[in-house]
């Protein structure tokens, strides 16, 4: 890998495609993806940007590995365990393993994040029923939550 | 570690030092340093927050490990191997392995960047007398070089 530049203009960065979210699910809401950075020999890491659209969201999951978040446009909430944040441009939400969470574009505007991640992780986990009950159970984040 | 949030209010994180760029020398100007994630278990990278105050410079350096880096705030220029590359808000530079470079606020408001690296990771090296002189050969750039 040589150095590299990408340019940056619109939320699109040059050379870098927009790609789904996810493979497919009804479990997200207009969400996509760019990949800035996926990785070297040295540096085992993926720096990604994803949106949300306004109105939309990400899926609520866990998994083992931990999440660098970053807001760089926009607004929104994040369930982060158990309760939701509010978040605004340039906060740093560190997601620890196994930490239910989930993004939401509360405002008018799309809410984009940079998300750092190891190259090697295991695969998100949504909740089963027993799981969506418990999270139900927590009263103040009932109303957040996109099953 | 647990879940943590840091909100930001005129480019300081909460919960978060305002370090030196280094600990010492006259190899940079104007420059301050955040943690904003400092590695895990199954994340081991750091995340950095730089500031470069307008008029100020990084270090002309090099080392082994890649750099991966966003503007936040502001514009300037970064040297970046044999050329110079003017940068702005969101643009991303991945520097690799012993690539000389060296960032510069040129305009009247600070550069910020974010810069990502391995948690395990080389010192860097400044350019000896050798090397400098092999630099200040390169026409295009000897004039934006700091040593």
């Amino acid at each position: 890998m040589s150095s590299d530049f990408r340019s940056f203009k619109d939320y699109r960065w040059q050379d870098t495609d927009l790609l789904a979210y996810k493979e497919d699910g009804t479990h997200f809401k207009g969400v996509s993806r760019q990949i800035l950075f996926n990785g070297s020999t040295d540096l085992s890491c993926q720096l990604r940007y994803f949106e949300v659209a306004s109105d939309g969201h990400s899926t609520l999951e866990r998994h083992e590995h931990t999440h660098v978040v970053m807001i760089i446009r926009g607004a929104g909430e994040v369930l982060l365990g158990d309760h939701v944040q509010p978040v605004k441009q340039f906060d740093v939400v560190t997601i620890e393993s196994q930490t239910w969470h989930q993004f939401r574009a509360t405002g008018s505007e799309p809410l984009g994040f940079l998300c750092l991640v190891s190259s090697e992780r295991d695969r998100p986990h949504r909740p089963d029923q027993k799981e969506r009950e418990q999270l139900l159970n927590n009263l103040s984040i009932t109303d957040f939550l996109r099953f």
